[in-house]
């Protein structure tokens, strides 16, 4: 007999690449916990994930899916900037990363970020890099980075 | 008669995009005043360049020219990102400047950052970011950017 708990055990909760289904599967409304994203048009989803399959593995997206379900419950993204310094040397960038605020604790922000980690070093990529918050920093360093600068913006809107 | 600081009133120093012959105008040299950047061969810098010319207005370098000397004295760099978060919304990161340290105090840096600024504005971008050391900060709140968070960094070598 199935205890409650055991079926946890045996949820697949694999990292993947963004399929375009996944619009359907709350991917818009996970980004929302994360950021300004109001409703996004099936058009312009459509139009902006081919302009990224283009860019082939010089930018992807992945996700994890929860196989109960059916929700998209994690993402991250990572693109590859290619660069004269370091040699003709590329530096993956790690952008967007959110976990849903039901699935904490099961340390899927942390297999986001190694999935993207280890795409920029399949890549070529000299290093890694990301923007956070001050509260995000000590999450990072337990995947493994290092505090190195400040990020500088400038808004237009 | 010229007196001996007129020409310098007189010297366009206009920022434009790389061309394929500037890394015989120090190109490369400028950048090692940056970070390590041994000696790149002419057929990688080539093999970048095309790269790079092949992304068009989604990634571009540009620098200024010493109309003297005929050196490249400043360089700057910037991408655009595509995301799906602000509905769809585009990133402008900006990369690697620099300015040769005999040329300092003639605002080129500022004519860089701006000329990059304006560049991801055009391009859409809600916002343009960068990272820097805590002792540049200085130099780009007078570009307009404010402070918005830390940059965390994983090496691979």
């Amino acid at each position: 007999m199935q205890s409650p708990n055991s079926s946890s055990e045996e949820r697949r909760l694999e990292v993947r690449k963004l399929e375009i289904s996944d619009k359907n599967k709350g991917f818009i409304e996970l980004l929302q916990q994360l950021t300004v994203c109001d409703s996004v048009s099936d058009k312009d989803f459509e139009d902006r994930f081919q302009e990224l399959i283009a860019l082939g593995d010089d930018h992807i997206i992945c996700v994890i899916e929860d196989d109960r379900s059916g929700k998209i419950i994690a993402t991250g993204s990572v693109f590859i900037e290619k660069k004269f310094i370091r040699n003709c040397g590329k530096v993956g960038h790690i952008e967007d990363v959110v976990v849903d605020s039901n699935a904490r604790g099961m340390q899927l922000g942390k297999k986001i970020v190694e999935f993207l980690t280890n795409h920029a070093r399949a890549m070529g990529c000299y290093k890694v890099i990301l923007d956070c918050s001050v509260e995000n920093r000590g999450f990072y360093e337990k995947c493994g980075f290092e505090h190195k600068a400040i990020q500088m913006a400038k808004y237009f809107s």
